[in-house]
């Protein structure tokens, strides 16, 4: 037992020394600075390419940039303190892994010029929404699988995240700004997969009880966590929209729709669990779920009671979910999900996207006014009409689904 | 005694949804957002009537609102993490049901218009504000309250410190960006009214215990508090304050006043507790009253030393007071004090409105400049003389005083 | 003994009184606030001088120095909670009294003008930076020095910190952006020295098993700690480079030091301590390691796997370092270092300092375009060849840690 310890530690070691060493020579090989201090091309799920070509945008806009990748990067240490303790270093290893690797392949897809990957600050901040994506995968499995298969479940879902996020964006002109589909669905059935195709019927429990252990400092590090995604996350939304006032927007629909979540699990917390308020960790997912659905609608809605409705809902839904849906998968479809990621991401990724869809076809020029031309380019510019837009939006769910499941399957 | 639970629970259950639903009917029947990517109207706390009306500088403007917002969520979840991961649960309720409530009840008095309340960023900045008066009272009642009261000393307090609010800063015009007064010396009295009218002996050494208990996990918990403090609240205080010169000075002087205030801390802490450092509870409350204290006096101070000065003082005021004022506010006039938020809000609230009193019988053109317009704009357009404003400045104290406490008792 | 506890507590009380009532009496002696909005005269680790002297540029600049403030304080605590709780209080005071020490002391050297201190938000920043060679010093003593030696290290540390600095980068010209040489070098060689001269063979091996008992609490303070490095320090490195577009890559650059020196730590962790994976405390050193690499070369290095490469490099350096170079510091040179300060700190910037003399060397104007004028501007000017420019950049170092070792030789 003790040889193989040895031996899979060092298998760890030379995995993680082999992939750093083959990282800096295709870096060393491919990739470069932006040239001058122009913030270089953009990936679509920017939207650079809708921003107002006015010379006095760009001034404050190199500022911006900075910006975002701080706001992104404290998204993902948000994310990291999510798995407590034990797991942290795992994830950091994942993030550190991902983010050089996402800067690659995105780079291959997006800032490809002559032979040479062109990065810039956007291009890191790209990278942190694909590793948010595989953060959330390994909250699934977490604690079933070894850091090895982490760092290949990584390689695989960084190249499959970008890929998907490829088509629906670029190709398909899909608009979903804060990651309702690209992150939080693809993630988390990413992620399921994985753990269903992984699944060990004894190690899910043993796993439990020792959270249950350390119940206390699970407390502290929900109520640290919770503080992170409350400051970070609705401003992280507003650096992927296009344009300032659809950004304002965006926000105070993510904060409205992040207290009526909150506010949901504390109704339906004493109805399911007996006990008289929620612990912290019900109230940091219900936040997660809140955030989740606002991905895609965030910049749709239009009216702030919209917000509250779908943060409220789908507070009940998620909260409902845990007692309920959670054992089913458990008992019936052998899927083990040990942070409960399908109830804080893939259902209200889900929703979300349902509801941008019907925000969609809801959306006329009239009520729109010149917002318009910002949310939906393709419309505004009268290439598709609104129909058209709604059926790809919607079309884009299904084809999340299936390559977030066939390459969970392959993966796993 | 275990039904009694299940109704108590079934209660707070109910009551949340009741208080959600009808938000968001009221919200659905009243708010929107403001029409287009203007910031909108603007309440009296955030001075933007006082701004320059140069095009040149509404562009940076709207990128500041979003960082406001950030930042007045950042304090806010600062707070929260003060009452321990028990009470983090009850408090983050209390904000996500204050934040809708106050943006419905100011909107009525600040952003009404065609019977339509106008939303934007701004109006979830100053709705911040309020929440936070709320939590500082939360402070004073903690563990002798239950969550339902909870919510209706919530719904109560809203009301009354925006009609506070509304009397100082639009109806007298006194200058209060920090909120001396409107936030930390009303959530402070209004708080201490409460507990003096629910005044139940036993329960309060309990709690006590409870606390000493769990030491440790407080002490991390204290850490982490006191470092977001640190970082987020002197750039609040810039939020509100009128021009970017104004809020330069204010910045800085809350930081000196701060550090003044902790080495306080270290040089009463070793006479008074017999300890050889103080404990990290005290360092945060410590720091707290330094932040209290500045809060109108610092747009107002015009020496570094000066704020140096003020922070040392109060930071031994509230040091001795935790001594010797708190056993007898216990023991003669019958008001328990869970978090000290006396020592903490209330005194250090009311010294910063002496201050900032004595500060503008102070103010000359001379020694302002054209700051004076900034500062006191009805001042330097002559239809008030210093004395007048002064005048104003120090009797708002009284009145907030009385509204407080007339709020706290019929509250409680 | 209990008398001489008493003693103890009292002299540190009367110390913390006169030494803030004599900082008060200084301040209202010498400073004042910068006259107008202006943001004042500028010292030159803030590069102020080779901003763009374009009136579109002000505008926002004046914006950005609040941020830089906001930053800087936030760095301050992440470093603060490196300590445990325990000597959290301890190195609180620390920075409460170093900081407006070095507000005075600095701006003797850069701010003084007719007798007066004008200070702004900069003179604040430089403080701040100052305060973290303190810190990074009282790391290597904690434990073995009581508050009062800590207040009297900190009083002879900033002043001879910024004579240093005033030599550094004043005189000589030096391009040390984010510190290398002036904070971590000086900072940990300082520390280092107090440490030899204070040697006393029994008391660090308590000290030791103390941390031991309470590992689980270390390792939260160590997740929230790392993850406030992350978010923090790439963007305060940017506070002190010249140029938005300098500034772009000195941020991307960190960011990839980072994440390549985090991957090292499990390269090596694995092989070095027979455990799976390394502890949170591990990931932390690396992670500073990485960021101390960065110091000088961060807004030189033009590639992106440069970056890698060094990170990856000295996280495997400061790994190493800890198994088998920190052992031989205690026995053989009979100085102790409790936090391991020679390893994340003192190392690594030696190191960065001689990659900094490298990629100097390697500059020229075909290369660097006119990023040569920012990062070099002497060279650009043409009143430096870049050989003279790279030997002055490594005589800076023999000289820090010269200053270092004689001030930390007397202070002890």
């Amino acid at each position: 037992m003790s040889e193989h310890a040895a031996a899979s530690r060092l298998r760890l070691s030379g995995l993680c020394f082999l992939l750093q060493i083959l990282l800096i020579l295709l870096f060393a090989l491919l990739v470069r600075y932006s040239p001058e201090g122009s913030p270089g091309p953009c990936p679509p799920q920017l939207n650079c390419s809708r921003r107002s070509p006015d010379s006095a945008f760009q001034q404050p806009r190199i500022q911006d940039v900075h910006v975002q990748v701080l706001l992104s990067f404290g998204l993902l240490v948000a994310f990291l303190s999510r798995y407590g303790p034990g797991s942290a270093a795992i994830s950091i290893l994942i993030t550190a892994f991902s983010i050089q690797w996402a800067v690659l392949i995105q780079g291959l897809l997006y800032f490809f010029l002559n032979g040479k990957i062109y990065v810039g600050a956007r291009s890191m901040v790209s990278a942190d929404l694909c590793t948010a994506a595989v953060l959330i995968s390994t909250g699934a499995v977490l604690g079933r699988v070894n850091p090895v298969q982490m760092l290949l479940l990584a390689l695989l879902e960084v190249t499959l995240c970008t890929l998907n996020e490829y088509i629906l964006l670029t190709l398909m002109g899909v608009s979903d700004s804060g990651g309702s589909l690209t992150i939080h669905t693809f993630g988390a059935y990413f992620g399921l997969m994985v753990s269903r195709v992984l699944y060990q019927p004894h190690k899910d429990r043993r796993k439990r009880e020792e959270q249950q252990d350390k119940g206390h400092q699970m407390d502290v590090l929900a109520v640290v966590g919770t503080i992170y995604l409350w400051i970070f996350w609705p401003s992280f939304t507003s650096t992927t929209t296009a344009h300032h006032s659809a950004e304002n927007w965006a926000v105070l629909n993510t904060y409205f729709s992040l207290v009526a979540s909150t506010m949901s699990t504390f109704v339906l917390s004493p109805l399911l669990y007996e006990e008289g308020t929620p612990r912290m960790v019900q109230i940091q997912d219900a936040t997660l779920a809140g955030l989740a659905m606002m991905g895609m609608a965030g910049e749709m809605l239009l009216t702030p009671f919209g917000a509250l409705i779908a943060g409220f809902l789908v507070g009940l839904i998620s909260s409902l979910g845990f007692r309920f849906f959670t054992p089913v998968l458990h008992s019936r479809l052998k899927v083990q999900d040990t942070c409960g990621v399908h109830n804080t991401h893939g259902l209200p990724g889900v929703l979300g996207a349902l509801l941008g869809t019907l925000l969609t076809l809801l959306a006329t020029a009239d009520t729109f006014g010149y917002r318009l031309e910002l949310v939906f380019p393709l419309v505004a510019q009268g290439s598709r009409t609104v129909t058209d837009q709604a059926f790809i939006q919607l079309s884009a769910l299904p084809l999340t689904l299936l390559l977030a499941t066939l390459g969970g399957c392959f993966t796993g």
